[in-house]
């Protein structure tokens, strides 16, 4: 999907809310926020919304000095994600469907993000999640591509999800190639978020190529290009992965919580939803 | 109070949205956004919003042509609020203490505003605050005011609302000078609005200099100075009068509803939270 005239506040509001992760200087935020007014106009407009928010964050770790600014945040994440896994470990296993179980799962670990908002409460938006019916729900579609699918590529999302990932992957009973982004960008896994998460463990470790919130294919490495072309099955986490893949002719099925106003009213479902949907599905919202 | 940088997605977030009232053309948009953004840096930052927001809708009406692009929503409003006027009329009078009754009519008034929220129901939102309570309520005090008050100054905000002030105007008992802005801005009160709203048959009508969606001292004329200084009592409605006159040392009362988060947090109440304050009251708020 191409960003919207609507991205713009929040590219703003992001770009603030990040800068305060790294300081309390709020001339240094002023001169950030200066920076990318003068650079706004120059931004490529018929993009994905995370290409521009590739450009925000640079324009904001060149000026911070800091390359990753979620670290602390993210490392937080990944543990408080492990200390929640053999709860859910057991949820999953114990569960009618354990399959359906983990992919939800897997998607209520795409509450963290850091992005979108910063208020959040692992534990209770979890099991909010849990509780939460799809709004669009692809699993007849999913299990019937899964029983032919010799190999499976899953696209990460955010660091601490990983954690949950794992949960899905271990149902998954296939190999499995992780792909990660190249470098830190807002709260994304990287590989190194990756293995602190156990992923390591269950499938095996890849960079996309990309530094952007989501999977830019001019940006990925030819290692991604050939994966992603030949896989049976593509599993997208979160709306970054959405919004940047959305117009790609592959067996792409998204798991992600909808954010944002924006993604909400060009997918028409509510902001706040939660979606197992297949690639192509987005004109038959609302089916349950 | 100053702008502080979490104003700056809403100062975008308000030229989409106004432009949007104006134009479908998305260029046209961008163009706009892209001149906002150019023109970011030099704008000054240790004023308050309003003045700010004037700055973002010259060049809005600039790049549109289009001057008083909430003209026909003004209309409308004010049609809607005359229409509401002889139940709101009868409910003030028919009430234990029709002042007071006249003071929330008149701050249900202040739910029209384009600027912060195009999605609005006015009688329903008018029912809501009528039955909400206030967050910081100086009632009394302003009651001690209005005995000894030989003359008043009520600074006007929105199109429609001045119908609502109508009714209180007229439970004050007392000469009312009824201060609008020099020219449109958003959805602000012009003299036009005023008079369509017959509030000149409650009150002398006169400008207070300002295109600002606020009273800023330094752009008014003489005449509002004048009648500003020797008022006895001022009421100030609405965020924008609040967000410019905050700083000042005159016997103001702010009456209005806490439309964005900057302006809650600032006042230290919740978003929503509707305000009957005494000038230099802002530091022991939720007092009932």
């Amino acid at each position: 999907m191409k960003v919207s005239l609507d991205c713009i506040p929040c590219f703003f509001t992001q770009a603030i809310k990040t800068a305060r992760v790294v300081t309390s200087d709020e001339k240094l935020i002023k001169r950030i926020l200066n920076e990318i007014s003068i650079s706004f106009p120059s931004f490529p407009f018929n993009v994905s919304p995370p290409e521009i928010s590739r450009e925000v964050y640079r324009i904001l770790s060149d000026l911070t000095g800091v390359e990753d600014p979620y670290r602390k945040i993210k490392r937080k994440c990944i543990r408080q994600a492990l200390a929640l896994y053999p709860k859910l470990k057991r949820l999953t296993v114990s569960s009618s469907d354990p399959l359906l179980t983990a992919v939800k799962i897997s998607v209520a670990g795409n509450v963290i993000d850091f992005g979108a908002n910063l208020d959040f409460n692992l534990k209770r938006d979890v099991g909010k999640v849990l509780s939460q019916d799809f709004a669009v729900n692809n699993y007849p579609e999913f299990c019937r591509l899964l029983a032919k699918a010799k190999n499976i590529l899953y696209i990460a999302d955010n660091a601490g999800e990983t954690v949950f990932d794992r949960i899905l992957i271990e149902e998954l009973d296939r190999p499995v190639v992780y792909a990660v982004r190249e470098r830190p960008i807002i709260n994304d896994a990287t590989a190194e978020d990756a293995y602190l998460s156990g992923v390591n463990k269950v499938a095996r470790i890849i960079s996309s190529g990309c530094d952007t919130p989501g999977t830019i294919l001019k940006f990925c490495t030819d290692e991604f290009l050939n994966t992603y072309r030949s896989s049976d099955l593509i599993i997208s986490k979160g709306q970054g992965n959405f919004e940047t893949l959305s117009e790609e002719k592959h067996p792409i099925f998204f798991f992600l919580k909808v954010k944002c106003d924006v993604v909400a009213s060009h997918l028409k479902v509510e902001k706040e939803s939660i979606l197992f949907m297949a690639q192509g599905q987005r004109k038959r919202p609302h089916s349950k």
